[in-house]
């Protein structure tokens, strides 16, 4: 890791990432709907261009290289959605980019990734290859810039965009603010990014049973990995075995509480964006309003479900709307 | 029909309903996508918080009726989407509505609208009982104001308000205005709307095969009915028999070309929508994005799609993700 990647990430970092991604993309909208009769608002992130919020840290990241940086060009490691938004601000600028992703990897994913002209390497998740050892070889063959998907002040900064757009979009609808930011949480660089965008905001990360490393971290308080890495999950955007001190540092002093969504939980949170508001969320970007609908947090008027990602295969999505659980 | 019902709609109708529409709800968004590899715009009409457009209508024509008229309360007559659309603005208002649906409705469609706080008396369409006969029935035995579907003028109007909000928000993106805005039509309340709205734009409404009426209407000069009102389609929020003269009239000094959607073709957009936009859109919803992906009209940048609806029953949804054709 160079010197410059160890920077801290700043709020007046997620205010320029903001502003940079402000003259590039419209902002999603923030959308109010009932939950069991109480207004929730959701920023429906499942509706960027490439059907994720990574496409913010992405584009921070790679805007800000310099130019010798940018002809070299950059290495990502991904299940899918930071790949495509590295693909995807890659092409835009002119860069190179190389994406190191699980052979498990959800096709559409894969495909979009390599449809957007990166070169795709696999690793081999089930079989336990360290997917930053993979990385890493590929950044000392070719000199490129390593961006990695959560443990980066820029890729932090530019997730936290999406703070700065819902306190703005509040604000036109006439409230002080979000009270609390409910958000999928993997490696916690979406998570740190709010905290930083949203002081005022209580960050409420949820992580799927099984991998909620990030809850064990801040009850241990020092990082722990996830207990048993061979655990499936549908919510394969927040398979991370263990978030990084980058994002372990923003959140310690920001987050109180860590909430987990069973698999049936975010079944019926899938099940529930699809038939209220016509958005298709993948399990991973449904685990924040799965709590919600579990009862696990109350809405109280300002409470904000960040709805982070929607690519899923077809037959996985047609299996969970038949599904009855 | 009262005498009040009988006016004309008007451009002037159209931007005072797209004010009245703009302080009670946030415009959808206008998406980008490429579609062939030429950009698309994307009017999210699903995201509405009915899943779709007809809310629109219904909230100029209910809001607009004096107090004496909303004391007697609302009769609609609908698959679903208009009856959602009525139901919102009347509860919203405190209304009394009573909404006439047929029978084989999706079940979603009935249970929202029962949700919403309507009475819903439910008719034989299969069997061939005239919904505007029942409808009349109820006007006549309550004094309740009819609000038709689509031949009415402040429907029109307020359907026409999306037409406004597509013109602004191209131009927030430096571009003049919409060439075209290719629509599903049914009644062609929503192709009267944006042909008033958008009076510099071609209009080019779609129609699922076998429901052609509006088609067959313009090619023969006077308003025809479908040849065979038994032919089963998906697209149930665009099963209508015939246009009415109120919509006829703006139509035919505006539309020179009116395309037809096949069964496959209207499925295929559905996945295309899932997969590239992550949105849920029903078949009938489906329809202008079908002509546009089978190649029927060519995009130029500024050609603007409606994707009126999403509200679909689940297992309709998962069929249509896991068919191949």
């Amino acid at each position: 890791m160079t010197a410059q990647q160890m920077r801290t990430p700043t709020p007046e970092g997620v205010v320029r990432a903001a502003a940079k991604i402000a003259d590039l993309l419209p902002n999603t909208p923030l959308i109010e709907a009932a939950v069991n009769g109480r207004a929730v608002w959701f920023k429906a992130e499942c509706l960027q261009p490439i059907g994720a919020f990574k496409i913010r840290g992405a584009w921070h990241r790679l805007s800000d290289l310099s130019p010798e940086e940018q002809a070299r060009g950059v290495v990502g490691v991904s299940s899918g959605n930071h790949a495509q938004g590295v693909a995807w601000a890659a092409r835009r600028l002119g860069i190179a980019a190389t994406i190191v992703m699980p052979v498990d990897a959800p096709k559409v994913k894969l495909e979009a990734t390599r449809a957007l002209g990166a070169n795709v390497v696999l690793y081999d998740r089930p079989g336990g290859e360290d997917r930053d050892e993979v990385a890493a070889r590929l950044v000392e063959q070719s000199g490129a810039t390593l961006v990695h998907a959560f443990a980066d002040p820029w890729v932090i900064e530019g997730q936290g965009s999406a703070g700065i757009e819902i306190a703005a979009q509040l604000a036109a609808r006439g409230l002080p603010g979000p009270s609390r930011i409910v958000c999928p949480c993997g490696g916690a660089g979406l998570t740190a990014g709010l905290a930083l965008a949203c002081p005022d905001a209580k960050i409420v990360p949820v992580e799927p049973e099984g991998w909620d490393d990030v809850r064990l971290s801040l009850e241990a308080g020092h990082i722990v990995g996830v207990p048993d890495p061979s655990v499936p999950t549908a919510c394969d955007s927040l398979q991370t075995p263990a978030t990084k001190p980058i994002n372990f540092a923003v959140l310690r002093n920001r987050v109180s509480r860590v909430l987990v969504a069973s698999p049936a939980e975010i079944r019926a949170a899938q099940r529930w964006a699809f038939a209220n508001l016509h958005l298709v969320v993948e399990p991973g970007g449904a685990a924040g309003l799965a709590a919600v609908l579990a009862g696990k947090i109350e809405p109280d008027g300002q409470t904000v479900v960040v709805l982070s990602g929607g690519n899923t295969d077809a037959e996985a999505f047609a299996k969970v709307l038949t599904t009855q659980d």
